[in-house]
């Protein structure tokens, strides 16, 4: 596989203070002097991931995972096709990866931090950034090992129709759960109901929200929270005894300089009811379970996959505030090179 | 044992909006028709308990237990001496009972919710208001099963110099945890540093409160709350990975028409963290367990007690907001008749 004599990248240029800024990231063209030494592979980037926990990425704190700097590539999962292996990879030119290359067309990774994709029946290549990458492994795990779903019990996902959203919601209805979603249009909701075959779906932007919510849940056991803020705090008033709160991310916050806080705290004590926080990478031990799990439901056809495509490496900066404005549904992804995926 | 003419009791007489008031409560002195038929008993009140939550039995709201209705007497647990009891029951008049009078002289009870007192070897009859009561109870299965302490880890206790706050304290030690408390004036911390040997005491009025309690705690594994607020905010930036904040109280926020949020909620994601709330009364089947251990450690001398004691019934309205405004160290209890307790 032949080479350019430039590539492009985008890399931090600035941290944002509130809302991502055209200022936040800038674009470089930079001549091609990537090599793989031994243990290391170039591969040339197919597919980039965009996720909220992004947005965190950004933040100088203490966090699960050091800051991006300034001046480096923006992190990102991704699908990539390996151009050249270095000593001691088994892989081979043409082996298509799921990886973390970041914002760029082509990187050098560690061999060991890369892993060959082997489609299972039905499944496609993009599967690896939905249900069979760590969008699903979020959302199984959140829902099995904090949530801890028990059929009959009643669920509600906010952020529904969104990447991890959509998938928890439909793990939930496999499991015997009542599943009520909720998510920002009518369309989205029209999609969770007709579709995914949620229980309800609510637009939470509809000037009756909290009594569409009370009639349509009642009182809930799990909650998945995607959003955070006001959302949550309402929640918080429409707990069942020993409700299990999954926080697994608060889109409505990311952004926020003054995040609204939780007044309704109080309620877990008299619900003896908890709100957890988790990262999905403490399960790394156990993903081949869930992937088997995952690629089952998708080999039998029943479990569907959505993604919102933006064209081009160059339109990743300003496609990732989508994920904060309510602009994709299902998984949001960013087409760099190679083939298109059926979709 | 002879009965008088009259009695006094007191009732709630509206429900407080903010802090308790004067109107809150209504004394009422009656003519005494208590008699207990069969499955009864009669008993006059000696002592009477104090607890934080009982701000919250005031408010008309989905709670684990129905509010005290207006016109009632109010709900507390004490201790009493049975003067008669109805067919049925195995007490005798002289009989030392724990059990839930409420705010009266006498009362009737039914037997089987009543528990005669036996006072292992080191204790006295105080102590079932006290580490053999409910307040010890909530102090072990919080910090036990909700907060699962280990030895090594870090615990800080808020209201640490209240009720259940010094029982936790003293239990956070035997079990070889780190504990730095928190409370609201310098005679409390020395009494925590010096009595209960906790391994640092900060009080949170302090102007340097924060950087004492980075200093002393850096990050800690299990937060014991009784108090909520800014104080449980802050907390929340100070977690270790799977960190366990346990809530059991929130004495800032029980009398607040507005509590203050919890803006830093996010740092549960972050830290794989937990807040999660609890009723001792769950635990009912396993007080036996939870009361022989306490009960040894009372018996080997190494378990410090202290009470507050207010005189006299009438006391009771004015000596509740004591809870709240830190004027109590250790339990608070009401002496209400009978023989005073070796203090």
């Amino acid at each position: 596989m032949s080479t350019p004599s430039h590539y492009t990248r985008i890399v931090l240029n600035e941290r944002p203070e509130g809302d991502i800024q055209p200022s936040t990231f800038r674009q470089e063209r930079v001549a091609f002097d990537l090599a793989p030494h031994a243990g290391e592979v170039l591969v040339k980037v197919d597919w980039l991931s965009l996720d909220p926990a992004m947005r965190g990425w950004l933040r100088d704190v203490r966090s699960y995972i050091p800051p991006v700097k300034i001046g480096a590539v923006m992190r990102a999962g991704g699908l990539a096709t390996v151009v050249r292996a270095g000593q001691g990879s088994t892989l081979v030119p043409g082996d298509v990866v799921s990886c973390s290359p970041g914002w760029t067309e082509y990187a050098v990774l560690k061999a060991k931090e890369v892993e060959k994709i082997n489609v299972p029946p039905g499944a496609q290549v993009l599967d690896f950034l939905g249900p069979l990458g760590m969008t699903g492994l979020t959302a199984y795990f959140g829902l099995l090992d904090v949530g801890k779903v028990k059929a009959g019990e009643t669920l509600v996902v906010s952020g529904a129709a969104g990447a991890v959203g959509s998938v928890v919601c439909q793990i939930g209805k496999k499991l015997g759960a009542k599943v009520v979603a909720i998510a920002g249009t009518d369309e989205k909701c029209r999609w969770l109901e007709t579709d995914l075959n949620v229980d309800k779906a609510i637009n939470y932007k509809s000037p009756t929200f909290h009594a569409e919510f009370k009639k349509a849940v009642g009182y809930f056991d799990v909650f998945f929270d995607n959003v955070g803020g006001d959302m949550l705090n309402f929640a918080l008033t429409r707990m069942n005894k020993n409700a299990r709160v999954v926080l697994c991310g608060a889109i409505a916050d990311y952004n926020s300089t003054q995040p609204k806080g939780l007044v309704s705290y109080m309620n877990l004590i008299s619900q003896r009811a908890k709100i957890e926080g988790f990262i999905v990478f403490d399960y790394a031990a156990r993903y081949p379970e869930a992937l088997k799990e995952m690629a089952s439901w998708i080999a039998d056809g029943s479990f569907q996959r959505k993604f919102t495509v933006v064209e081009g490496l160059q339109k990743a900066p300003e496609a990732l505030p989508m994920l904060f404005n309510g602009g994709n549904t299902g998984k949001l992804v960013v087409h760099v090179s190679g083939r298109d995926a059926k979709l």
